[in-house]
């Protein structure tokens, strides 16, 4: 059994935690949390909750630490740090730092004969990984990305700050004709306000002035100004009735030609449908810590992102056995 | 530069020959043949063409072959034969027989110290990786592989066979409703006929029977007897202007479960659009040849399928390009 642990207790550490019970090689040991213990319930019965501080005396116990935390702060700082003690695997998507978190990662995984996986999930993870094999097959080509119909984290919380509002919850959706072209091989560009709209259900304080609070989000620069965005007021009621699961997904699609005159079009597209982006991304995870134990096993240390990591060790089958069953 | 050779210039042949054109790291050296060489024309200019014997003397200059043989007959004694003398690469698609068609070419390349990668396409290959991928990620769930709309070799040469018939073109075609009822989530248990109905495209000889022919395909067993299957009698000026080329395609989808109660459900799919079936082919076993090119240099040596190869070597980009660009 490959014994789990988990740091970090929100939306993504429960993912992780449905996911360990989706495998039955893997068992869930410990959870680490900042809050205190007593406070945090844990759905898996048996399952130790502990301080974080906990972590400096359970390097036995586990044999890969999930990190749950945060991109911004948590990540960063945590990431390297138990890289130093455990085999660990995060989900990092911060696109701009991931040099440099990966080789802080490197630096402490490989003094201390650890193997760690950063930035893992479905974007980056699944995504990148189509993104690389498609452009790898198709130099000729040309990439689209999109998301939704899916509830963006930032984008409600975003709206959420506004004066007036209670709570929010934002859609990406992707534009179907946009998609539709794509598809069918035209090769369009697309500005970002073709690519996507916006949709935000919005809970607002009782006499909030309606009208300034849909202007404020519909001009908000970054986030939604550069977007068709609609905004429709709900009560608290049909927002816990309606708007309570976090689904998401997307398509990645890469179109190229081949041909000694280009005469013929192809087209590659991965795309995703998920009820619930935590546990999805957490599936995701949980998948490349059995990599990650495996590759320390054989000793091949240090920081590794999907890229790196031949698939047949995802999988809890044998290579003879993938052979015959999957190839 | 990485030097390739082909051996078989058939369709598959041309189409590696087109993605070697498209990877700017790559040159087309030498196309071996079974046939005279003087009535085999290449499309790429100063290529060399060769009798199949000269491959006992072009081990100095080329660095990966690509075999393009049929599974049949040719690939079982030709991948373990070259596997002695070159890094290979092979389409072989005889699913029965992959693993003892395995272990004939890794004994070899050991022995030789060679790297091959056999089974290298979409099917056998980028189907198998994602069948592979999106079963580890959600191990509670379902496997779905759609084929089509296209051109099915085996089933038009069957019709070929048939007294009577001239020329014969065969379509596999996805039964949408099908496909659709998958992509929901709705685990539909599907026979063979409700997954694909079978077209096709005959030209018959003057006076011949249409009605008999038509029975004899709607009635073949194996083929044709468990599918609807329409025939549409054409003449040869049609079947030269509508039905020239070889386009294919399909469709991975996986579908699974999470969820401390298995209450969220999430849709995998890979989707192949194809205008033509042996250049995208011939495009995935070019990504690979330079995995293997680079595999062998570092020493790893053997048979391996596209489960045992990290997604990075298939790229000419460094392991930091691929993060800083894709991840």
């Amino acid at each position: 059994m490959i014994r789990i642990g988990i740091f970090g207790y929100g939306n993504l550490g429960k993912g992780v935690e449905c996911a360990v019970k989706k495998n039955k090689d893997m068992e869930l040991t410990a959870v680490f949390t900042r809050r205190d213990p007593a406070t945090v319930k844990v759905a898996t019965e048996g399952v130790k909750v502990l301080k974080e501080d906990e972590l400096q005396n359970m390097k036995d116990e586990i044999d890969v630490l999930i990190l749950c935390g945060g991109s911004a702060t948590d990540l960063p700082e945590q990431t390297p740090k138990y890289a130093a003690l455990y085999n660990v695997v995060d989900s990092f998507d911060t696109h701009a730092k991931i040099p440099e978190h990966f080789a802080a990662v490197d630096k402490n995984a490989k003094a201390a004969g650890k193997t760690c996986v950063i930035s893992c999930g479905w974007d980056p993870g699944m995504f990148s990984l189509n993104r690389l094999y498609a452009n790898c097959i198709l130099p000729d080509g040309k990439d689209y990305t999109f998301w939704g119909k899916g509830v963006s984290q930032g984008h409600s919380d975003a709206v959420r700050r506004i004066d007036g509002v209670k709570d929010c919850r934002q859609y990406t959706c992707p534009v179907e004709s946009a998609l539709e072209s794509v598809r069918e091989g035209k090769n369009p560009e697309l500005t970002t306000r073709e690519k996507h709209t916006r949709e935000c259900f919005v809970v607002a304080e009782e006499g909030a002035d309606l009208a300034r609070i849909e202007n404020e989000i519909k001009t908000m620069p970054n986030y939604f100004a550069d977007y068709d965005t609609t905004v429709h007021f709900i009560t608290e009621e049909e927002m816990k009735k309606n708007h309570a699961g976090l689904p998401h997904g997307g398509n990645v699609i890469r179109t190229g030609k081949t041909g000694m005159n280009d005469e013929n079009t192809h087209v590659i597209e991965y795309k995703l449908t998920l009820d619930s982006n935590p546990e999805f991304t957490g599936s995701v995870i949980a998948a490349y810590a059995r990599a990650v134990y495996r590759l320390n096993k054989e000793g091949s240390t240090g920081c590794k992102t999907v890229f790196d990591i031949a698939p047949a060790y995802l999988s809890d089958l044998s290579s003879e056995e993938l052979r015959a069953h999957l190839l």
